[in-house]
């Protein structure tokens, strides 16, 4: 495994030979990481003991909405994300976790809670020693921040969907996808809202469709591994709260509207399923509901994306809640050059700096990276 | 062929070794029929002369709306619709249609007009005369209503989309199926406004998602073909005219609501291409915005929707404007009990007796049925 530090993200590479992921019951490949099933059981009847010393982690960021699929699709992009490493800590109380230490990009470190009932970690991975029943060990727990805060690439739900699986690993992985994106869910709902659209593609990898909240119900669209995807991800120097960006949303939407974005959804999930790039890329361009009223919170955003389809993009739109701005391609090339103009957009028509990422879809999603048995 | 009429609806049953179907330049089997391309030419250089001396032209029921696609999805079901017969006429002045007969079942015969500019096939066949630039030949059509008008079966859509295939096809077949469907458009906006999700899948069989009109891209949604899936469609005797129902919609949508309905729009079109039918049926059956307008207009609604999962329906709702109610199953024998259940529930709180089909999806359109050559 190689790790290498960046400027502003942080980078992982991934061995393939020494890969190794969630199952229920053994330690397999990273691609039998799939999951549409509905929730398990919240508890077990008996207490799982620790099957390592420690853990460490890794989830993948995440673009949420990719513009009509607002609030109910997302999907995971390789080689940045948070890192959480977790260990059976006799210091800490039984049953109880601790939070060690937050380092990584940015101000991030600095503005995260280390009490892990205010820390998007902490509460996920109590929700998980919760549902697995942990009484007999304490944990300590090490949040590393690849993904600013409040950038619009599920830096939160990184962190939680990281923690989540570290704790549910560090038992033995007794735990459902489902439940883990319940852990998630419990975390979000206390930073940005009860949304999954970013948590489940951190854990699940790929395209991620919530179908419901009530049961839980979540559908993995799967994207043709032949194809090529590009996703260029440009992040100004801006803040963008998510607060502010969802009071930015209508409250009511007229009929036509309605029926409009509904339909760019349908093409936009049948784009991703039948791996139709250009389709993708005029879907998520689409929106008419959430875009229009966002985008003018975003200094340039317009001349961006403008300047992101000049450049041959196939579809550009806000990430998630924003600043980052998502246009995608077939090409990684190409996707630099997209990328290079859009940077220069937001310079010349916002006047912001910003950082150009070209990333890959991720299919994995939250992994363990490292373990030491006990 | 052999071609069987029943009480109320009627029935094709057409020998696969001997039809044939539109191609640009020749006749070929009915399992080409595909497209997803987008507009082609309006019109001809030079006029085409017929290559038949007359023609009949099939096109089948559609199920518009689905839920939550109201407005831009709909698909074929198989053994229903409209039959249109055209011969060149010497008696009809060149460049010119005559609607010779009308007939067929119910009270449409009665109510459809003869002067072709008011009549839903002759709409259609006047449009696809003038993309073709045809001048030179006269035509008389003879329209066989298999559908009964303001059923939600899309009978306006099966009589546009016969008239629309046959007139093309006496030509040699020259037009794209956008164009075939632009035609059939222009006959849709004088009956029951610009949407093209019950014409769109009567021309080309099959799931299909109208993405948008200016310019008019439609994706065809291929639903597995090894995946056995039923239609149940109930119709009870009662008028539920399009404008009426339209005019129950709402104006402004709430924004949960609408993220809502995006998302059941999303798992909609993935149930349909991942072939799964209770995920389609679930899909179908959860509409938060038109159905609950337009149910307590019809009589008996909600207890047949309830009357039809009880049965083990996977889903159901309001079969495009209505009052016809579509149920899906995976079982033919299975779908009798469900449409035996709903009829049932119709009669006993709608007080209305009702007709039941069970139909399986149409994978081919509108084709034409039989030919013959100058």
């Amino acid at each position: 495994m190689a790790i290498c530090n960046q400027s502003h993200f942080k980078s992982i590479s991934i061995d393939p030979t020494t890969n190794i992921c969630r199952t229920s019951s053994s330690i397999s490949r990273i691609n039998t990481f799939r999951c549409n099933s509905s929730v398990a059981s919240k508890t077990l009847k008996t207490e799982p003991e620790p099957v390592f010393t420690s853990v460490k982690s890794f989830a993948p960021a995440t673009v949420a909405n990719l513009g009509p699929g607002f609030d109910f699709l997302g999907c995971a992009v390789d080689g940045i994300g948070d890192f959480v490493s977790l260990r059976v800590d006799p210091d800490v109380h039984p049953g109880e976790i601790s939070i060690s230490d937050i380092n990584g990009v940015g101000n991030s470190a600095k503005k995260l809670n280390k009490n892990p009932l205010w820390n998007c970690a902490g509460i996920a991975a109590i929700s998980v020693m919760k549902m697995l029943g942990i009484k007999s060990v304490g944990l300590s727990l090490s949040l590393e921040k690849g993904l600013p805060l409040g950038s619009g690439l599920g830096s939160s739900a990184a962190s939680a969907a990281a923690a989540a699986v570290a704790v549910n690993e560090m038992f033995g992985g007794k735990l459902s996808v489902s439940n883990l994106v319940l852990a998630g869910l419990d975390s979000e709902a206390k930073v940005s809202g009860y949304h999954a659209d970013n948590v489940a593609p951190a854990i699940m990898g790929g395209f991620v469709l919530i179908r419901s909240y009530d049961p839980l119900d979540i559908i993995q669209l799967k994207f043709p591994i032949e194809k090529e995807l590009f996703f260029v991800l440009v992040t100004p120097e801006f803040e963008a709260p998510t607060k502010k960006m969802r009071a930015a949303l209508p409250s009511e939407i007229g009929m036509s509207d309605h029926v409009w974005n509904c339909s760019q959804a349908g093409a936009l999930v049948a784009s991703v399923l039948q791996g139709d790039l250009r389709g993708l890329g005029k879907a998520m361009s689409s929106d008419k509901i959430v875009e229009p009223r966002r985008a003018p919170l975003i200094p340039g955003m317009e001349g961006v994306k403008r300047a992101a389809i000049e450049a041959g993009a196939f579809g550009c739109t806000i990430s998630g809640a924003g600043p980052t701005v998502v246009a995608v391609t077939d090409d990684d090339g190409r996707g630099r050059e997209i990328g290079e103009q859009m940077v220069e957009a937001f310079l010349k028509e916002g006047n912001l700096k910003a950082l150009v990422m070209v990333r890959r879809l991720d299919g994995v999603g939250a992994r363990l990276v490292s373990s030491s048995p006990r």
